[in-house]
Formats: structure tokens, C-alpha cells, sequence
């Protein structure tokens, strides 16, 4: 199910959770799938994004967030919590077990901050797609790079590094490739009709509206950590207004309440089968 | 430090958060102090609000909000998780190893959802502030009564056994009683007057903005769960319009960036000690 949510004319919109009532809050909205952001996820432990964070933890914030929703979830798994294809399959392996049916591996290095080699991300793939074989599930893998920050030589360059990078992983049994930073319209474009596969873009300033998107072929379209971003925005707002003001508009407009978050901590109930 | 935040003139605003990141902003945004949302923060682990969440792991969450703060955290730890005053002082010392140098503690029976007898509820408060001194502690001991919903009679008896609770809870050793629901100003004004103690009242619709309640002798402001409720209705927001319009304004508008939010995963480095 949620593979195919990669094939329909109209894009996927992935909204990336933190914790048990962002993750909720959305499924309610009715997006038919969820995503963990690792940057959200991360910080609201205490941890910066990458790998500092000890893999148990992750697993533990991935099967408190699946339990919780009947939409399917994709796990954020940032550079797979290990170098080799062993370590990172095995990582692969308790995410699934926590109850994600997707996962989203990056080529950034996270302690150097540069690249993984491609050939050596090529591996990692091809394993974790025969780990899904072997578990019986189809999993959807969401294969990133970072080479249009990261990679060598000038903006061409890096752009060409994106296209040869997702297209070994494409060819490695990926599902859908995620250039980071890909925002421009004719940039999206060209990837798009070079890759020839189902291509995410991540939320952010510049980057064109969801009908925009559909029209340049696009299949998926993430949040990102924006939705931390917001939240911790809008709690910046509403300090300052009651610091300097005195008042809670912030805190008040728009609020849900007290039943309502009750509410996303318990599973929603699932409703009735559409023609069962 | 903390205690001193309850006497001045101006009255304390504790917002409350529910996680690592939550606490920083309102550190970073200048709150001299910090406190946990029992509800916030439990329905961000997946459990509602009340004593479903293991005591373990409100432990841990407090510890790892503590950890990451310079300035002082008050926890909320609901009725106690236990019934005797054993109990509740086994929770208030472990919740005092974790970093926190106050506790909420309410009156209310979390399973069945009407208050504890005054008299029981007196001998855990009394306990409390014994464990204190024993671990040489000054901590902040807020005594929250739920008796302006559920105790019996009309309106005019639950406000009379409200002021007797909190008197009580007063004289058996709370820093500042918190009266749930108490939000009109005359009615404010009548409490402050019967109590003569530091009075803690809530955010929510109708409370009379800082300034007036530093006129009717309000000693604190807590924002109770009303920061989860403002960002979980942003989310809905954002949700809402990416589903029908496409498009990312909620967000994208006001948003923190990347480095900042990573930033709120480690502790704010101290500034100069003023006059050292």
C-alpha cells in the first residue's frame, strides 16, 4: 500500500512526525501515510541529528510512534547507524520489526560530514532490499543523497554527482530517490526526466506548490523537519509575547484541547474497511 | 533561586514544556524557570495524561529535560504515582535526583477521578517537604487542588473547599497552591486574599493578562499544557492547508532553521555569572 502510494498521478505528501502526537495529528488530517523526520525526532530526545543518538533509542521512538497509527510509517534512519551493509541491514532489520514499512537512507557521512562512497552505498541497498525479501516485507526504500551539497567541483558537477549517485541506487532496488536541497523548478525537471523513478523533494522556502510538483513529475514531497521547525517557531512567538506583553494570543489561537491531545496518545479507531 | 522567583512583585510566568527542545526555546527565550507539562509531556510518549506512563519513564524524561537546562525545572508528577505518602516521596526523590527542584503535586485520584481526602493529601505534602530537607533540597512544592471541579456541591462549595485545601495544603508545607480552573478575576482576587501564600494560576481562555494578575497578587503563571495544544493546532493548520491548497505557508512562516533547532538538543552554554 503504501509502495503504490509512489505511483499515482498525484504526488505522495509525507508529513515527517517527531513523537507519538505529531505523527497522530497528521494521520487524523488524513495523510495516508507518515514519515519520522531524524532531525525532530533527534533533538526532542536531546540529541543533535546524525548518529549521536544510540540506535536502541531510535528503535524504541519508532515503535512507540508505529504503534500508535494505522497509516503506514517510513522511518528516517539517517546513514543506517553503522559503515558496512551488516551493520546497516541490521539496523534495517529492528526498524521493520518496530513496525516502519519504510526507511529513508542518506550517503552523508555523519561524523566526517562528507560522502559515503557510492559503490559502498550501492551495497548497503542492495542488502537492505534483500533483507525485506527475507522478512516478507516490501518495504519502500527512499534513497538520499547529499551530493548537491557534498560532492566535489562546482554546482554542475554536484548536480551531475545527484543524477549518477541516485541513479546507482535507483538501480540497486531503491524505490524513490531523494536529491537533498532539490527545490528549482527546471532543476526538478531535469532530475526527474533523467531518473525516471519516483523522485522526493523535501518542504521548504522556494520550493513549488503541490500541483506545481505533479506537473514536473514529482511523486514525493516530504516535510522534512519543517513541521520542528514551526512548532518550535511558534513557541518562540508566544514567549516573547507573554515576556514582553503579557498576553497568550500565541498560546490560545488555533489551539486544540485538552480531550484532543489525550486523544493522539491512543491509536485512532480504525474505521470501516471502504467496501468490507 | 527558584523559591525567590515566587515573592517578587512581579509574578513568576513558568511555561511548560514537554520535551528537550520545548524547554530550551523558553530557556533560550529568557524564562528565569522551566516546568514539565504532565499531559504535554506524557501524550508525547503515548500515554494520556494521569499515572498510565510508568513512573521509570517520567523519571527519565525529567532527567533528560534537566540535563539540558541551566536554568531550574519544576516536574509535575500528577497525584504522586501512589496513593500512600511512602509512595509519593519515593517518586518526589527520584524525581529530584533526576535535576528537578520543584514538584506539582494535585489532589485528584488519577483511576477514578475524584479527589483524595484532604487529610490523606496534607500527610503527603507533609511528607514531601521532609524529603526535601532530608536531601537538603529547598525544593518548590506546589500543591495543585481539583477541588473547583470535582468536589461536591455548588459552584460556591467547591470555591470554599478549594480555599480549605489549599489552606491546608499551605500550612502543611507548599511553597504556592494552585486552585485548577480558577481563571475570573474577582474570584482570583478572593483566593489571593483568603491564602496570603504564593497562588499559581493557568494559561488558558479568559485569564486576565500578567499585568492584572500582578495587581490581584498572583505570585505565578503557569502555561499548564497549553503549548502542546498551541503546537498540535499548528500542525493541524499546516496539515490542512498543504492537504487542500498545496501549498506550505504554516510551515514555513516563522519557522526556526536546522542549526537552531539542533542547537536546542545540547545545553545553552552559561553566560557570565553577573557581578563574577
Amino acid at each position: 500500500m503504501f509502495r503504490a502510494l509512489h505511483q499515482g498521478t498525484h504526488p505522495l505528501v509525507l508529513p515527517n512526525a517527531w513523537d507519538v502526537p505529531s505523527a497522530r495529528v497528521f494521520e487524523d488530517a488524513g495523510f495516508p501515510a507518515v514519515a519520522t523526520s531524524s532531525a525532530g525526532l533527534m533533538v526532542s530526545r536531546g540529541y543533535r541529528d546524525g548518529e549521536e543518538m544510540p540506535r536502541d533509542e531510535l528503535v524504541e521512538a519508532v515503535a512507540r510512534i508505529a504503534g500508535r497509527l494505522t497509516v503506514p510509517l517510513s522511518a528516517d534512519i539517517v546513514g543506517g547507524f553503522g559503515r558496512t551493509p551488516r551493520a546497516v541491514t541490521a539496523t534495517v532489520r529492528r526498524v521493520l520489526a518496530a513496525g516502519a514499512v519504510g526507511i529513508n537512507l542518506e550517503d552523508l557521512e555523519p561524523s566526517a560530514g562528507g560522502l559515503y562512497p557510492a559503490e559502498a552505498q550501492v551495497l548497503k541497498i542492495e542488502a537492505i532490499r534483500r533483507v525485506g525479501r527475507s522478512m516478507g516485507i516490501p518495504l519502500v526504500i527512499n534513497a538520499r543523497t547529499d551530493a548537491l551539497r557534498h560532492a566535489p567541483g562546482d554546482d554542475q558537477d554536484r548536480f551531475r554527482e545527484a543524477i549518477r549517485r541516485s541513479t546507482a541506487y535507483r538501480d540497486a532496488g531503491a524505490d524513490c530517490v531523494y536529491p537533498m536541497g532539490l527545490t528549482d523548478a527546471p532543476a526538478i525537471a531535469t532530475f526527474v526526466g533523467a531518473l525516471r523513478c519516483p523522485v522526493n523533494v523535501m518542504v521548504r522556502k522556494g520550493l513549488p506548490p503541490v500541483t506545481a510538483l505533479e506537473k514536473l513529475g514529482v511523486k514525493r514531497v516530504s516535510f522534512g523537519p519543517s513541521a520542528s521547525y514551526a512548532a518550535m517557531g511558534l513557541l518562540r512567538r508566544a514567549s516573547r509575547e507573554v515576556l514582553d506583553r503579557g498576553t497568550y494570543g500565541a498560546l490560545l489561537e488555533g489551539a486544540i484541547t485538552f480531550d484532543e491531545l489525550n486523544q493522539l496518545a491512543v491509536g485512532k479507531v480504525p474505521g470501516p474497511t471502504p467496501g468490507g
